[in-house]
């Protein structure tokens, strides 16, 4: 069988007009293939004792083997994104009761009251507002990605998975025909080898023979041919003669059999050698045929759509998540916004909308005549003219020394800053 | 007391002179405030029969209610922080058991031993693991948010409200004091009312008394003169005359102590005016200092550093959340580049490199001579001439029609735009 073929160095011509480098379109993909080859030069040794259908069995255990290691990642990333979506769904159902828990709190207060009324908050309050709208926007979100997960991305890989089991299966098919075809081809080049052998053997043989007919007949040729020579000397007998005749005929004709046979044999040899060589560089070809140009389509067979497929499922995780950003960030701005616009001066002002009674000052007090006293100023008779003046220094006086002191306070005031 | 006082309507011309809008700089607050009033023009005629002493203690309890809410809202932001930690550590934790789960079950695979050896990964196993690494990112992320909110966001709020109640403490305890200043105020306003009523009462009736006195003199003065001028005619009794004479003496005498006491009522009374007045200008001016500067430096000293606080706490929340956001996108955008670097044809020569003796072409088969056979190529004798001739054309034919078959399927094969 194949197994018993040794090979010869074959001619490596067709490696070396190889270019080095090249873009991996469709027409150059057994150019890069041969490349391949040729950096792994060190194995080639390797290759030079390696049964051909061990190879062929290793060729079908390899594909298995990535379809396998691929169904198992598409497994594993089904698993992933499962669990993923519990674990989303759990956390924005947390977020959404931390943010139901202080909504229903604050819903019931004056503030809330106030909010629905004119919207009109004070601004730590906006804040906080604004701070259970995210924790809501982002329970929301996750929601979303939990849901994107489930409904998008696992049937996405689902279907590639079985894709990748079915197109195994075809690819698996295919080789299998395919290897069938080189096995056969091969079985065929050992017969035709065996026949060229054989005839060559047996054209050998026939030789053999037709030099040992040739060597008998010389033999006997030159024994009647002694005795024909000085057949009348001695009277030989005519009997003798005839049978000498006879046998150098027998031989003769022994020998055109025997060269009969050797030419017949000959030419059986020389279609036979033609035959194997032919055979030969025909499964020379096949198996070319099959390292470089069949086995890479095999591959891309089982690889079909794989890798645009897995990028549309990846694609879907990636815009959900970067969607979660964008809304989460757009929150966070708002945020920003409400803490940027965190204002002490309009919170008082709120503060004195919310209590109007409490901080309304009242109006001056006025003057109470008494019993129809019409007189309604302060009056400076010459009996109280020095009392007053005495007075007014006295306050003049004081109010100085107050403005002093309250200027005093105002610049060391820490207040000064906050207002 | 002073809520028995009534307010007159007052000259507005300090409001007047109030421009319409102005910056809210530490002088022109004042001018705010009254804008404010003026707004609330409505309200004055409610404030007229508003009991002064109500209204001061509305002020207390409206600071209060404010510094409760305050207190509440950062109680219950601290709150919302603890809670929103917990979720957070338990996504943190939930995500890293996830990616440890299927961390580990890669850790032992053939494919995560090459990526430990030359990191050269078929390209969606690639994705996978850089998936995994940005589950552990975002693990890590959630734990460090979890822990700022902890650590960080949350001390503030803590401190915030201890301050907020140690300024209410020292704010009640000011406007207690600028509130009982201002009783004291109106109290001595009353007090100087009634003096100035009593003494002008007193006036009154010191007043009536004297004319009394003068009336009776002027009717004692009266007989006594017609007595006199006709003395001579009738012979009076010099005894009539002398009573009448000490009569009138009297008389005068009551009158002048009458006059005097007038004197001195109505210089009292005077007194009393004056200082009724002046307390009166007093009163209005320290009870519109009260409530155009006490009671906004009181809100500001309850408010003092509480935007500001609140909004450095909420600025390092919302500084985590952006950290966590960018890092989130920052891993993302690695994935996104693995997911844009899905590559069949380098997938298909990293797969060659791994099984380097299944897919490497055998050498040609060689020609094998049989017993010192030494011809090695197709002999092309006459007596085969016409055979090989023939197969040859056949070959021809065949090796045309399947190169036009093959180039059809080549048009139609889908793989084409897959490799």
């Amino acid at each position: 069988m194949a197994s018993h073929l040794s090979f010869g160095l074959g001619p490596a011509g067709s490696r070396e007009e190889q270019p080095s480098h090249q873009a991996l379109s469709d027409e150059s993909r057994p150019l890069v293939w041969l490349q391949a080859f040729w950096a792994w030069g060190k194995l080639i040794g390797l290759c030079l004792c390696t049964d051909v259908r061990t190879q062929l069995v290793e060729q079908q255990r390899c594909l298995e083997q990535q379809t396998e290691m691929r169904v198992q990642l598409l497994q594993d990333l089904q698993d992933f994104f499962r669990k993923k979506a519990e674990i989303e769904t759990e956390y924005s159902r947390n977020l959404e009761k931390l943010a139901e828990r202080f909504m229903a709190k604050t819903r019931s207060t004056k503030d809330h009251q106030q909010y629905k009324k004119d919207q009109n908050l004070l601004s730590p309050v906006n804040c906080w507002y604004l701070l259970l709208n995210q924790v809501r926007r982002e329970s929301k979100d996750h929601a979303t990605l939990s849901d994107l997960y489930l409904n998008n991305v696992i049937s996405r890989l689902t279907h590639i998975s079985e894709d990748s089991a079915r197109l195994l299966k075809r690819s698996k098919e295919i080789v299998l025909q395919l290897q069938e075809d080189l096995m056969k081809l091969l079985n065929e080049l050992y017969t035709v080898m065996k026949t060229y052998h054989m005839y060559n053997a047996e054209m050998i043989s026939a030789e053999a023979k037709l030099r040992e007919a040739e060597r008998q007949e010389g033999r006997v040729k030159g024994v009647s041919g002694t005795g024909g020579g000085v057949e009348p000397v001695f009277g030989l007998r005519i009997e003798e003669r005839h049978q000498r005749r006879n046998a150098a005929r027998k031989m003769e004709k022994m020998r055109e059999k025997r060269k009969a046979k050797y030419s017949e044999n000959k030419l059986k040899t020389l279609k036979a050698r033609n035959e194997y060589l032919l055979t030969l560089e025909a499964t020379n070809a096949s198996v070319f045929k099959y390292y470089i140009h069949d086995l890479p389509d095999i591959i891309d067979c089982c690889d079909l759509g794989y890798h645009s497929s897995l990028s549309r499922a990846l694609r879907t995780y990636l815009s959900a998540e970067l969607s979660l950003e964008a809304s989460r960030r757009a929150g966070l701005e708002v945020l920003e916004g409400a803490v940027e616009n965190l204002d002490p001066a309009r919170d008082r002002q709120r503060l004195l909308g919310l209590y109007p009674t409490a901080f309304c000052p009242p109006q001056r007090f006025g003057f109470q005549a008494h019993m129809g006293d019409t007189t309604n100023q302060i009056a400076s008779q010459p009996q109280v003219q020095a009392e007053l003046s005495l007075r007014l220094t006295q306050l003049q006086t004081r109010l100085a020394s107050l403005k002093i002191e309250n200027e005093e306070v105002r610049h060391t005031n820490p207040m000064r800053s906050w207002s």
